[in-house]
């Protein structure tokens, strides 16, 4: 029996392959080989998960508490969320607004499919993260990339959803803190958007899967200023549980049961060891560890932007959040998949290309990641000086 | 700014919430103003997962296992999976065509989206597990629900493929042992099938999810006869590990790097710590704990099966897997959402309405797990005996 005669789906071929994997399948194989490697690529957090979480998770191992969840997640732990909220932001959040996902994807993949149509366009500034364009793409929406520049600091702008709004746009989505670029929404630009997607009818999905990893500036939450977004939220990156896949999805109230119904088709319920655990993330030992490490990221920041900068790379709007620096090299290279695979060749310093993130600048842009500790960021400016200069 | 005019996507509406889960709420809200209520509604096994899984998941935890795993999984626990295909089947699988998703739904996820172009349609038996049809539906495909009955025993058969495949099929989809009818395709009925689908240039879709959950048969794998055909698989039944949402994919090799690809932007990767706990799955001294809850399952099937045709329920077919009794109640209603409303208001029984599985015949049929012990059973067969007789 044979499927050679089988053509997969559409969608399969449209959603193309992460560059950043054949980076990181390179950077194995050299490391294999017994290369020095330094990672600058991936988007995970250095740091272990926090001592107090990984208690939480053991205690409800032992407790044998390892049965499913109701698919909208513990309430104990939609209640701290709301909490939060509480305490960060100042602001009321309904726990029932709140539901627990199997990650920022588990949230992405119910947004994805509940707010698009077959042919429904989702407007997202170019670079954005690939996922996002995929999964709207996997629901046989479209994404509507709006290419961006510093002028608007790389984020959608109401300008730009009332110059490209077309009547099969069904929604705008943000991120903020920006994956690839780093930079941030204000409010005044969050509720200047907010009213132009209300005006056209729109949804407005908002990512703020970086929150909480800000240097220099005041925290943020859409919510403050728009109480009907869609705000997408994770344990990964400030919380530092990347492997426990648990995030969260803040929805409209009339959204809510329709979500939960979509939860419970698509993936149960989020892990219970994982939202067991979850629920020390927001005691105050765990905030006090997560913020020196929030302020370790600052450190590494303030270092490796002058740094590239001083490479000759183009950063024209401060990164103030996330652990990455998008910088462009077109002085360097129009083609930074060949670029990043003969850094990582010649030097070992692994960076993803900007063909990752979007069409347009993409071949002349690198995102480095700063999830790497300081002695490292060092050594690989180094190394990227000394390939620049031989290049030359 | 309001939603209030946003219509959400279409299939929203054509996914039918689950029955259960107002039976469920029902039987909460009984049980928190102290009722007793017996729960054979749950798809869950009543037993906690496993010591020895547990201690591995404590163990990974202790050790700061906790950020993502390749896509695909950890190496290791594919390659502990494929040993279990050796060991309980005699067959070799290359650890590479197994994929670790988050609970068989990941698995699911990935096929629908890897095999279902809108307007495809994948042949399924009615009744089937909710969550199939929606899959389908989410992809923008259509379930094409074929009625079975007694005799291809409840599943569905090679002459089934042979009459109603249509130009638009891709792919059939089996479930052995089913939910909710506990009944198993055997290995020839295995061959005619995936010969008639692959005649007809289609893929095999096998639902293994309740594996190992069989009584007084062998088990067996679709794999064994049909290497193309697509197995999903699950931690949470066999293996009683439920919350932890870990379940894989056996796929054929052309078919591995696209999977590879969905998966990571669908879920990045399954949870780390719970791959971490698997490992110990396959453990003699876990497989022994297993087996003595497997006995057990037995037990309580050989009890409530004749339990339940005594009190005129028509069982025509043995279910010699899982943990459902699927029972025609003709005799007694042509509601069965109704019956069971009253069922658990008048004796505290909760048990799921057919019409969460399917349409033709739904209404008449209930279906009930033996996920509870045996004294609580026994109780439960008393007050259906005295539910049914009131009513008479």
């Amino acid at each position: 029996m044979s499927l050679s005669e089988f053509k997969w789906a559409a969608r399969v071929t449209d959603i193309a392959p992460f560059h950043v994997m054949a980076i990181l399948e390179e950077a194995k194989r050299l490391q294999a080989s017994g290369r020095d490697i330094i990672h600058m690529e991936v988007g995970e957090p250095d740091f272990s998960t926090a001592a107090p979480i990984i208690a939480a998770g053991q205690e409800a191992l032992a407790k044998g508490l390892t049965q499913y969840t109701p698919a909208a997640g513990l309430p104990e732990l939609r209640q701290a969320i709301a909490g939060h909220y509480q305490t960060a932001y100042g602001i009321d959040v309904d726990p029932k607004r709140i539901i627990v996902t199997p990650g920022a994807s588990g949230a992405l993949l119910l947004l994805a499919a509940l707010l698009v149509n077959p042919g429904d366009q989702v407007m997202m500034a170019d670079p954005t993260y690939p996922c996002n364009r995929n999964f709207m793409r996997m629901f046989e929406g479209k994404p509507q990339l709006i290419p961006v520049g510093a002028e608007s600091d790389y984020q959608l702008s109401a300008a730009h959803i009332e110059q490209y709004w077309q009547p099969n746009t069904r929604a705008a989505m943000l991120a903020t803190p920006s994956n690839p670029t780093g930079t941030l929404v204000n409010k005044a630009a969050l509720k200047a958007i907010s009213e132009a997607v209300a005006a056209r009818k729109g949804a407005l999905i908002v990512d703020e899967i970086y929150q909480g990893l800000t240097y220099g500036v005041d925290a943020l939450t859409a919510l403050s200023v728009n109480d009907d977004a869609f705000v997408i939220n994770s344990f990964s990156k400030y919380f530092g549980m990347t492997g426990w896949r648990l995030g969260w999805l803040v929805a409209p109230e009339c959204a809510i049961s329709d979500l939960e119904k979509l939860a419970q088709n698509v993936f149960l319920s989020a892990p219970t060891p994982s939202q067991y655990a979850a629920l020390a993330a927001f005691q105050p030992d765990t905030i006090a560890i997560l913020e020196s490490r929030r302020a370790e990221f600052a450190k590494r920041r303030d270092y490796l932007l002058p740094a590239l900068r001083d490479l000759g790379m183009s950063v024209p709007v401060t990164p103030e959040g996330a652990f990455y620096i998008y910088a462009g090299i077109d002085h360097l290279t129009d083609d930074s998949y060949q670029w990043c695979l003969d850094l990582l060749e010649q030097e070992g310093v692994a960076a993803t290309p900007g063909l990752d993130f979007g069409i347009e600048g993409a071949r002349k842009t690198v995102r480095f990641a700063y999830a790497t500790d300081l002695a490292k960021l060092e050594q690989a400016v180094e190394r990227i000086a000394r390939f620049i200069q031989k290049a030359a």
